[in-house]
């Protein structure tokens, strides 16, 4: 099982803080993955062929974040049949609310499937992909269903202030 | 095929003039689902169990639509392994704002996969479902694939204004 | 007077130090009160059990706290006769704003007495438990005039810069 | 039980048309009450001899509500021991953005029980001051509870679309 | 003269009752213009030779509108040197706000001239095109500053009220 | 001239920090105020009866500074016949956005003119109180067109970068 | 007294319906008062020689109202040593919020004097006005504190519902 | 050619770390710029003699930045027929929003051209006036597309991470 089910990309080095949370979550659950940096706007090019391709080589969900004018998620999704998430990078300036917008928001006809801006929203497009995964493949829901009992767990352990 | 695959779910009832959206897209592509009423807030133990038994029952997403303080994409996403979809029905008072915020803020480790705010929301919803069942039900990829062909020509045919 | 009045519980070990002012309060007005971690998301069987029984136990006022998409007030809040108050805790990318939201904005039928964004709010749910609790104990008014009393007497002392 | 135990007051007679709604669910309730428009800006010495003498009159909560930048609700608080539950009213430019922020955002010191903004909140600020009384006063509790299992039915009902 | 210098494209034709404002203007000054729909998401294919060839068609300037998560005028100006001008569509669910935001938070390396939300910002579209191309095209030059001197007598004239 | 005909006030020792700028404008044009701390809600009757006899003490302007559900400027006009400045003191949750609209947004009948969030707007109100009083005090209007000039010219010595 | 007092501008005659509030309040207290319209980005030099002839010409308070990017409060401010009071016209995409943020948040050296949003503000710049002259002329102080005293009679009048 | 084409000026010389970005971005790219203070509020008189002088002294097109209630950029547009882009520097306190929308909403008639609030709009800046020069200057379009492929290349490179 070493074909990668989800594409992890990002607009940019710099967002590599944020989305290393999805990787981790998908290595944890056993999701074979690859990761890339794709931009929107300076490799437009690159992001069409992957969003094209993306079907035949054999992905199954795309994991997309961005910052700003956040485009990446939306124009791969215009240009694939697979699910895409796309997850809000906080912004150095408007705080992640301009980034959450220009993902959300999107026309009738092309879903992106938002999480949370940031580090939280990285983690859950991790446990998302898998939740989309579960269905096909009992391994990743068992995976899932199992991390979800360890961490309620931690916090039943640790409710007693 | 007439085992629902995708359970609509609403708050209220007036939230059905834009998660029917939802369900026409669902209708038009051949995905067989189910819709009702289930309320976070007046009806707890009705929302309990549904998420707690849309695996066994056969459901593989489930898509809830709800408006303000919009706990019920969240809730159920918390009681089921399936992935959820969460539709911000637009509010009376602060534009859907409230809406989104309430549904796609979710802290790491339950995950919605959050849509536009209203119809065009609810629409979207209907085709990400789609887009998650198509990895594991070819028709169904297939089913989306050609909308999304069809809608493409009819905008290339009103292109020129 | 050890039965415990006020439960003070909160989405994660995170959102203490916001809380732990409210608890102060509690403390310093001699309202016994109990404290938990109880989390909407990954708790949600504990969460539904303590708001369940909370009458029967004793307690008269919940205080519930939550950051993000704050769903701990508003989902007791639908789970028990008793009045809750919400504090929303201050998030890192919105600022609070989508606690804030997320918290107040409930539909109509099931309230959630909501307080300021952070540490404030939670200074404030504590007073506001023993505002409500006033009523019906004559000593917790008691306790809450006094207070003000010393409040007032320590604005007016520094009055002059 | 004709002494009223719940004041509800607001800023203007414009405000009338939501602030109904809270007394609407009081009588509905049983919960006796008395309504008055008092202004924070145009009577402030009225505003100030009711918060002042609300305890001594026997009342147990007070509802104000307002809209813009809303002060009464603050300013009673800040001059009675009394719970205080506001209630932000649609202002015609900010959709009530700057009522709720002006009711919620209280310093430490002196809580406002905040609702949701208009008509929704109105309806929650009748019930909640039923959920504050209901500790001392068993048929209000009763009444308000009969009422939550009264909506419930409805919305089971009318959950199959 | 009849080679269009301004590429007038829209993201729907829902769009073209604002942008029509846009070619009103470039009427006016006789500035040669074509218009097409050109959708993003719908046909991002389009979208890209739309800009690829935009030079070498002869395009000086191209104004793009959108709405929501407006992608076009961003992936437009990733795909071509020329400059894009982007006109926020008022949307109906946040005002515009999200469309002002998708457009304007370009990340450093792909500019879009943003203008304001809705029809003043088309007629604006317009102008600052005429205003771009007046530096080479002096007749354009000519017709902005009569333009301009005829508005302001205009407001003059009907200063007294 | 050591009768103060600005009071200056705010609702916490913590604002000294912002209204400090305010006297030490005041201070340079030589116009004589006063300042004190004055809270709405800790001090309700402290901050009516300093509003009651500010006309009566030779006060001509007050300037009131406060954050959060910032009532102060508010509630003082509401019992004085001078003009009020309000100056929205920077929040720690929401930037001062809450402070500013609920200083600006009175209803009509009571005005408070509104200056900038934080420092900037504590200068301005310091020199809007002299240009009030610029009218009927010459040496005051004077002070200001003299301050305004060196003001200028030091931009102009420092423009070449 | 027929020399004007209050000069009242506004960017453009659809502010009219908005900007006559102040007027009908001028007229009412016996205020001598002139009106304009004055664009900032029209007419700008027409504004400015309006700002510098303003004190020579016997004015001794500005009003100007204006929506959107609203300028022209703040420019006449940088040209006259007379308090300007800015009304922020509501605009017809956000709001008034643009309108608000673009005449509050002036730079430190240059105040408006901002009042509320739309009609609200409008009316209360009329009487702003008329308490930054009530210093000087007492009847004006007169006649403000009757229509007051007026106002609070009408509210008393209709207080019981 | 040493004949400045681009005047970038700016509200203050706190604005220079931004702006410097702008002209970092013209220099690299070959294109003769000019750079200045020029206060909308501290040097109206400077401001409108460099707008209405910029034509005939060769400038083709201006870069103002400015922060808060920035009405540089748009008060420099109404006095020239060049076309302007306007940068919202970063503000204090509300991060920017409000210069953002002081300088976007221009009402129709005098466009701004606006980019991102901040440095990376200081950069767009600088391209965006190299783009509308491309026009008219080959030499100017090829370094722009030069730079545009270099960058490329840099993030093509740094792609796997």
């Amino acid at each position: 099982m070493t074909q990668p089910l989800v594409g992890v990309i990002m607009g940019s080095t710099s967002d590599w803080e944020t989305m290393k949370e999805a990787c981790d979550i998908l290595e944890e659950l056993g999701v074979p993955f690859e990761k890339k940096v794709v931009s929107a706007h300076r490799t437009p090019d690159l992001m069409f062929s992957y969003a094209e391709q993306a079907v035949e080589r054999g992905l199954e969900v795309i994991i997309a974040g961005a910052g700003g004018a956040a485009h990446l998620p939306g124009m791969v999704a215009s240009k694939t049949a697979l699910p895409v998430i796309g997850v809000p990078v906080k912004s150095s300036t408007l705080n992640g609310l301009d980034s959450l917008l220009s993902i959300v928001q999107m026309p009738g006809g092309v879903p992106v499937a938002t999480v949370a801006i940031g580090k939280a929203g990285a983690i859950n497009a991790g446990l998302l992909a898998a939740q989309m995964l579960g269905n096909k493949y009992p391994a990743i829901r068992q995976a899932f269903m199992e991390r979800r009992e360890r961490v309620k767990q931690t916090v039943l352990e640790a409710s007693d202030l």
